[in-house]
């Protein structure tokens, strides 16, 4: 298979992740018998620094004429710490994912054997933990219109969502529970947000059309406290675009580290697969940065074109870099000198050489 | 000293735990020479009910004349269950909060030794934390413009906070953290939001003032998972509204169970107590509902009043009940028959004849 791929390495850590991730893909290529090309560009940060545009044209032409686009991460410390500030990096992210409509984010919650000792929740009640959260990502408050009075003294965000924003993907939200166990929680705060009810409404009518999955319906706040308690009850969570990306980024703990945790961006004409976790600045460029998350998204990156046998072997080389603790330092206390580049250059021997 | 206290026990478990916190201050009373005078007044579903109004005329006005409310909870499924529903009962909760200008919610997160076991987390995780939680409570996006369009097919709410709602809670907890480890952390989505940038820069204005509290800035998705990886790292965190619902529920994890964690309303002319869960209906009258949380709201209110050794015999009597296993099912597998009623008996006779 050709594929055109576009690689948005962005701040921070994103450069040494995405690095990793490319590295496993160039290997999937070789063995495999595929050609794929990579086009690097810009974005966030480094973008601002060169262009003063979190999201240069250029970037935007490199990912519309890509057949997928692989993202590291974007932010920077300066911008967090700086609140007046007009242009910044997360401008560049949420600008694309709005540009080449990407609606639909997929975010796949699973807690591996070799890691349950990791999680700062018990092993017995993550064990077996496989959920696929699926947010909805172009739409809600990180897009609605935003006021700053002139004196500074007064600030306001709108979430609001439209019916077919709600529907696409919530179907293939509904799709996923069929073929996984048939169980979809729809999460919202219903009993006080508008933009909620409409979600509840518009998942209670579309549940007609999927008879086999039961659906069940949770409050935000009820939601992060039951994916702690008791993760397994869920197979795949449903939610709006805030709450996702809370919810997601809390799940992390289940796995072990939010250095694992992959998504897939998916909208009618473009797709995208990245990280779930940001810049990280200050671990940049100190080789402790785990490429696990990147490497995960180039695997759903595979299977999305169908190359199921390549995201295989790239999910057996990660697991067998866990059992081996061929791992960064946020996942391993038995060796202390695994780097980033090794921990790629262990994966990328696997599919090589596969046991 | 004389306290006329209203009572709203609410809908679900509010009747029948609020029911034991008025047992325990009555108690109090007695052993401690007070007058303490209860009025009753209707809200939630059951005002619904009754009155086709989920906060009457009649409850505001018991509720201005007290000098203190005991709220217990309210909601019922069926409403839950149809976004249709134009009157709901957590209407009556958000109005009662707005009207009283309940403006700064004040959450205790404590790991009780005891219970270090009941936790999801490991216990080295989480021994030793005490958080204290301020949430803005009368502003941000549950109390912001709500737009349904005609045809049903777009909804919206408005998250709008002003320098002034912001200020009020911010100086509230800078000085509590003065009087405890001196941290304080504001909890934003400021990469994003412009409501959450004004936070950050009002709270790094405020900073100045107090220069002895160490202040930092953390985002909401990194957040809920911080509270769960290591919680010892807060002290006083500071939020808005709703992150404040999702950061507390979720903190309930940290302490073993929801039915434990109590809270106070302050408002400049009125004050509420209340515990952070819900309504719980179907819990209702089966005894199984955790009547500690109404019980820790009642010695907040012991202590807002400066009754400091009354409020302390109240969280002895609680502690003791937990070293003793005279627990409710949620925290019990050493007991199968404790109610909530036979928990407020308990705490009752150790404050009538503490150890
Ligand atoms: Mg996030
Ligand atoms: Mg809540």
């Amino acid at each position: 298979m050709k594929l055109n791929i576009a690689v948005l390495p962005g701040d921070g850590i994103g450069p040494e992740v995405t690095a990793q991730a490319v590295k496993v893909l160039k290997a999937i290529a070789i063995n495999f018998d595929h050609v794929f090309t990579f086009s690097n560009a810009l974005v966030g940060a480094s973008a601002i620094e060169k262009f003063n545009d979190p999201l240069p044209e250029a970037t935007i032409e490199t990912c519309k004429s890509a057949d997928a686009i692989l993202f590291g991460a974007i932010g920077k410390t300066s911008y967090d710490l700086d609140p007046y500030a007009k242009i910044r990096p997360e401008q560049g992210l949420l600008r694309l994912r709005k540009t080449l409509d990407l609606h639909t984010n997929i975010r796949p919650v699973i807690a591996y054997d070799d890691l349950l000792i990791k999680s700062s929740l018990k092993k017995t009640q993550i064990k077996g933990t496989n959920i696929l959260i699926y947010r909805e990502l172009t739409s809600g408050i990180y897009f609605g219109d935003k006021y700053l009075s002139e004196d500074n003294n007064t600030a306001s965000d709108v979430c609001k969502y439209t019916r077919e924003e709600i529907e696409r993907v919530a179907h293939s939200a509904f799709k996923a529970a069929q073929s996984r166990k048939q169980k979809l929680t729809l999460v919202d705060k219903a009993n006080v947000l508008e933009s909620s009810r409409l979600w509840r409404r518009v998942v209670q009518e579309l549940a007609a059309q999927y008879p086999n999955v039961e659906v069940n319906y949770t409050y935000i706040d009820n939601a992060a406290m039951e994916l702690i308690i008791n993760p397994k009850q869920f197979d795949v969570i449903l939610t709006e675009n805030m709450f996702g990306d809370i919810l997601s980024e809390e799940a992390s703990v289940i796995v072990g580290s939010i250095g694992l945790l992959a998504s897939a961006s998916i909208g009618d004409n473009h797709v995208m697969f990245e990280p779930i976790h940001g810049a990280y600045t200050k671990a940049t460029n100190k080789g402790i940065a785990n490429p696990i998350a990147s490497i995960l998204s180039a695997a759903m990156l595979l299977e999305h074109f169908g190359l199921d046998d390549e995201a295989s072997l790239v999910r057996d080389a990660v697991e067998k870099s866990l059992t081996l603790h061929i791992t960064t330092p946020d996942l391993n206390n038995k060796y202390d000198n695994i780097t980033t580049t090794k921990v790629g250059d262990f994966i990328e021997d696997f599919i090589n050489n596969p046991d």
